[in-house]
């Protein structure tokens, strides 16, 4: 059960296929590496927004929005919810879809909605070392963990409380790192 | 090179983990199944849209709309092109999401978006039998091939032309089985 290279790790065209995939030397599993889904939320609580203080790496200590990797068995706003969950015990009601990020690099899309508290209160969960609300004019810009965190907000504040609006993509010019 | 369940097929819960994953017995890789993203267009062209009729299963000889996997590497966008290109020869510029759909049993996400065609003309690529266009009253709404071509096609006809509007979801109390 343990040697160096585990699993899928040649690089080669499978019988059939056209693009190269990970394929297990022992076994000839063929590993279909697809983007993933993280599922997350801006949520506005009294004017202010939710925002978790990362109790785990990359980028520990810095502040984030509730958001991770949708699993299997769920849809794409129960993920978010789930996240919300578990990173800030937050219930939340998820409004409308505030943002679709393209992250190409890393193989990842980032589904962001608008939401509120569906019940009042929140703490930090395991992953969180805190979680609080930040106005418009208070939120640590310097210290968030990720591009598409400082993109979440300012779509958010820009959007406002507009009922129908298109989910706004990344910002031009811009593919963040994560 | 041949065995009779290469790769990850132990069902266990990882050490640091809360959900079982699949596991190789062998080697001990551990696969995240993480859900899948699909990437499609409901491509207008002088007030019909384009189907293709599918060349392969499932659903081989029913209607559907040009969509696929998402890849990695490329943007939601750039991928409903590619697909656009591989099953309908069409160079297409997108203009709006139309749509997300969840279909958690088998652990798809998605995301249909409205388009023109960018340069003139069509045909069937190789996963096609044919690429036709349809006006609202002609779609052979009985020869689709999945519930949610039948979703993205309605959802489409309903928004027509409209700028700014918020993407659809699943339709109520449905869930598609693909």
């Amino acid at each position: 059960m343990n040697q160096s290279r585990p699993g899928p790790s040649l690089r080669t065209i499978p019988e059939g296929d056209t693009r190269e995939r990970l394929v297990c030397g022992d076994c000839g599993f063929v590993q279909y590496e697809n983007p993933k889904i993280v599922v997350g939320s801006v949520v506005h609580v009294d004017g202010k927004v939710l925002m978790c203080r990362r109790a785990i790496e990359p980028s520990r200590g810095l502040w984030t929005l509730p958001a991770g990797y949708m699993e299997l068995g769920e849809t794409a706003i129960e993920g978010a919810r789930r996240e919300a969950w578990e990173e800030a015990r937050a219930d939340i009601a998820i409004d409308a879809l505030l943002a679709v990020y393209d992250i190409p690099r890393i193989g990842q899309v980032q589904l962001i909605w608008r939401a509120t508290l569906a019940a009042p209160g929140f703490s930090a969960g395991p992953e969180s070392l805190e979680v609080a609300l930040f106005g418009w004019d208070e939120i640590p810009w310097e210290e968030t963990a990720f591009p598409t965190v400082r993109w979440a907000l300012r779509h958010a504040r820009d959007i406002g409380g507009l009922a129908h609006f298109a989910p706004r993509g990344n910002p031009p010019g811009e593919s963040a790192s994560g």
